[in-house]
């Protein structure tokens, strides 16, 4: 471990990790460039050493020494302890968790290889928002999925608001990028699995299709309001539906990964 | 239909329904009493019409009044028609979709009508928060459950946020309060309901519960975090869970609830 110092001066390049968190753009670009992410709350920040990710800092107010002193003593990397005012000066919000960490990214691994031993993924399309993203990796992680493949254009599920959603689960279901999109849709079926597509045009009930009792099942699931693209719906084996009742059109593209994902590991 | 009227001061008083619409306090207190919601947005003010609700008044900007010209003609309200800045001065926030409707509510019916003719309800209790509120509501109509029944302490499915996330699907499946709470949960047992309630720390897996076999089915679902209560829990038939993989300890309540929509419905 190292020491805990005090930091007083925003523009401390120390600090330079935690600058503009509230700059979805910028953060968006250098985040990825220098290799790092920002896990933020006690939980999350456990979450992501237990999930054997490397701490580059930690930046904490004075209470949450004593609760993270553990964590503190593990890790071998620089402790900033920050007054709230000055976490809110760097980060541009006021950081009421009180504690935040910047993790090393790892070398995303290739699709191929995630799908050695694995038996159900998620196929994610265009999935742009942080929010989404981040409840499906939970649910995808909760509910056993054993992998996320996602297209080159979906969010990133280490930006702190996807992680943060997903309640850490980003670390615990391992994802990797399909690219080129969707003909790397190829490397999934070539490994044995079925590509189904959930789509409210879909010819099949989820249900009927009993995913359930395929030995491989890839579930594709596009964004919230344009679903899956045709390219990616050309691209699929089958396309499924849930059925819809009451005149709704569709569901929260959240409960459609929910729902399907159950229906792939359940029974 | 009565012609539309420009309204140039904010403190009008025909604009009065719309005044500070982001103290949430305020509006939770006001709306119920005052025996009105707000729906916001193009959709949702025809799906509010379209379930039959009265409209009380429109707020639009200039912009929207061709868009709207049909529900204009329909309605027998007054249409208020105002500048942006306005219409920001008035609700207190940038109304981005342009168009609200002050609505009237209708009579709750209670629950033990709902329960007549129906086979699937969902049981929330303490659901505190407008967004799961409204999630659990979309995917409740969409997958087809009869109606929703709540604890007392559940927040309002009529109040604006719980209405834009449900995209106006509680306008679509009724609801009705179960009150005292629990002990009007015998009103569910005695139309015949078998009562299921869902907890990390059920004995049986959903799956194996199979409750799409059940003549009659009462899902019971409690807040993100908590969860039921030793109460709700103790007046429950059976407790059953989702089975969680990879580490994580429950599922987002809504996309928990999805889940368990589907299972009581599908098949």
């Amino acid at each position: 471990m190292s020491e805990p110092s005090t930091v007083t001066d925003p523009a401390d390049p120390r600090l330079a990790d935690y600058t503009g968190l509230t700059d979805v753009e910028l953060r968006r670009r250098r985040e990825p460039a220098e290799g790092l992410f920002i896990a933020e709350g006690e939980k999350v920040i456990r979450r992501a050493v237990e999930a054997g990710y490397r701490m580059r800092s930690m930046l904490l107010t004075p209470k949450w020494l004593d609760v993270m002193s553990d964590v503190i003593q593990a890790a071998d990397a620089p402790v900033h302890v920050v007054e709230p005012g000055l976490a809110e000066a760097v980060t541009g919000y006021h950081v009421h968790r009180g504690a935040l960490a910047s993790m090393e990214r790892k070398p995303l691994p290739e699709a191929a290889d995630l799908l050695v031993g694995a038996r159900r993924v998620a196929v994610l399309e265009g999935l742009v928002d942080h929010t989404n993203l981040g409840a499906i990796f939970r649910s995808a992680a909760a509910l056993g999925m054993d992998a996320v493949l996602l297209s080159p254009d979906c969010a990133d599920p280490l930006y702190r608001r996807a992680v943060k959603v997903s309640m850490g689960a980003v670390f615990a279901v391992p994802y990797a990028r399909l690219d080129p999109w969707p003909a790397a849709l190829e490397t999934v079926r070539a490994a044995g699995f079925q590509l189904l597509a959930l789509t409210p045009a879909g010819a099949d009930d989820l249900a009927q299709a009993a995913p359930h009792r395929l030995p491989k099942a890839a579930l594709m699931l596009g964004a919230e309001g344009d679903g899956l693209t045709q390219r990616a719906l050309a691209a699929a084996d089958r396309r499924v539906r849930i059925p819809m009742a009451h005149g709704i059109d569709s569901l929260n593209v959240g409960a459609a990964a929910a729902v399907a994902f159950y229906a792939v590991t359940a029974g």
